[in-house]
């Protein structure tokens, strides 16, 4: 094993362009919680979500798909970059809870002696973000063998990441928090059919607030692009909620051209 | 000055990070039109726009703020990262009107037995695109030594621009008009009193459509971020339209969250 991950840390600094990494992160909803995927190194304490580096025969977004299937055996996830993170002080040497990390690592790995690795490892990175909104129960992450295992971990309760990434997750929400501003909510998120209770759960959620339920509704509803379905099966009829989808084509036009002003 | 240049190409590859760039797209507005800086190369025929690489002790917003002063002379343009170029294909050898044209330059400068530099400089380029808005009338552009001359161009009217450059800018448009449909349009592109004739034609050259007039006022004059000021001075008092500037609270307000859904 160790072999094999000399093997592939080689071929990494051979076949990548020097210091430009990704970083996804790969949101779900799930028991009123949002969660995100994050894996745990073989062995080691830490977290790390799914991440690496740009091929030289590869366009920035082909990497981004090929290491999310590598990571994680999940495919065609709609991944959006949303931001670049070019602080000078990010490096596998530097950041997160364990500096020099590195050293440590390359020791581990019988690599301490391989100067050139080391360098190649070792130099400042440049991160592109990207992030998907995907439905768990949809999913069957597997495991890359570089680790032990991988989790859904609430983004509430996220343990400290590798190299500063929980700075990359609360970037990626705040990013998700001003599109629910002028975009439908992401349906990847919600069963085909849901409450406007349910539907204002996830929003809250979203926004990490609490929502006055008359007004949240009056507002969604002035939205064109749900569809009323039939009430919801309950114990009492009376009380039954409603039951809504996404008309999907006003869904589409509103997603091309916000919610906000049409011009 | 030959020589400076070679001066300068070696300090850039020795301080800066290879294989990433930086793009800015300035955009102002100045006679019914939506124009760009660009610059032109001394003694050859290409356009660029202000860009340059990022400094290894440098983080990279301060790097897009650093390259836009060296170019231009401009200031404080509260510059904004909008998109990663990542296309496989781009280099200065690959890409745009003039392939080969790295060796042609290097030999023209004098490197042309400089495999080092001509290494560095024939990279893979991932670019960062950055973007600011600002007022024309305002700015007092200053070329930097290694260009000719620098115009502010009618983006209608861009010639080919170096490294493929075109894209760069139609993404900066694409992204400044999917703004539009939830931020206020940006202040810096409008004198501080305005008609509604003069809002709609900057909103039509942004958009790149013409919109009727009786629904642009009602939409416009329906948002809550806009004073109604005193009547325009023309010829005929009757028909004068009345002048209207920002509410600065309530623009700042709605810049931050949004003019679509406010939960």
């Amino acid at each position: 094993m160790e072999n094999n991950l000399q093997v592939s840390l080689y071929k990494i600094s051979q076949e990548c362009l020097p210091g430009l990494s990704i970083e996804c992160v790969i949101l779900g909803y799930e028991n009123q919680q949002l969660k995100t995927l994050v894996f745990k190194f073989k062995g080691e304490l830490s977290w790390s979500l799914p991440g690496g580096f740009i091929k030289k025969e590869e366009d920035v977004e082909e990497a981004a798909d090929r290491i999310v299937e590598e990571r994680t055996g999940l495919k065609s996830l709609y991944l959006k970059q949303f931001h670049v993170f070019g602080s000078k002080n990010k490096s596998y040497d530097q950041m997160g809870k364990y500096p020099g990390q590195l050293d440590s690592w390359m020791e581990k790995f019988g690599l301490g002696e391989n100067q050139e690795l080391k360098d190649w490892f070792s130099k400042r990175l440049v991160t592109i973000g990207f992030y998907a909104l995907v439905e768990i129960s949809e999913q069957r992450p597997e495991v890359d063998p570089i680790f032990e295992s991988c989790e859904w971990i609430s983004v509430e309760e996220l343990p400290d990441l590798f190299l500063g990434q929980n700075e990359t997750v609360k970037k990626a929400l705040e990013h998700i928090r001003i599109q629910l501003h002028y975009q439908p909510v992401s349906q990847a998120l919600l069963p085909k059919k849901f409450t406007m209770s349910e539907l204002q759960k996830l929003y809250e959620i979203l926004l990490g607030k609490t929502l006055v339920r008359s007004n949240f509704q009056r507002k969604m509803l002035g939205l064109d692009f749900f569809i009323r379905n039939e009430k919801k099966k309950t114990g009492s009829a009376n009380k039954a909620p409603f039951l809504y989808s996404f008309d999907q084509e006003k869904y589409q036009e509103a997603l091309q051209q916000g919610i906000g002003l049409r011009l």
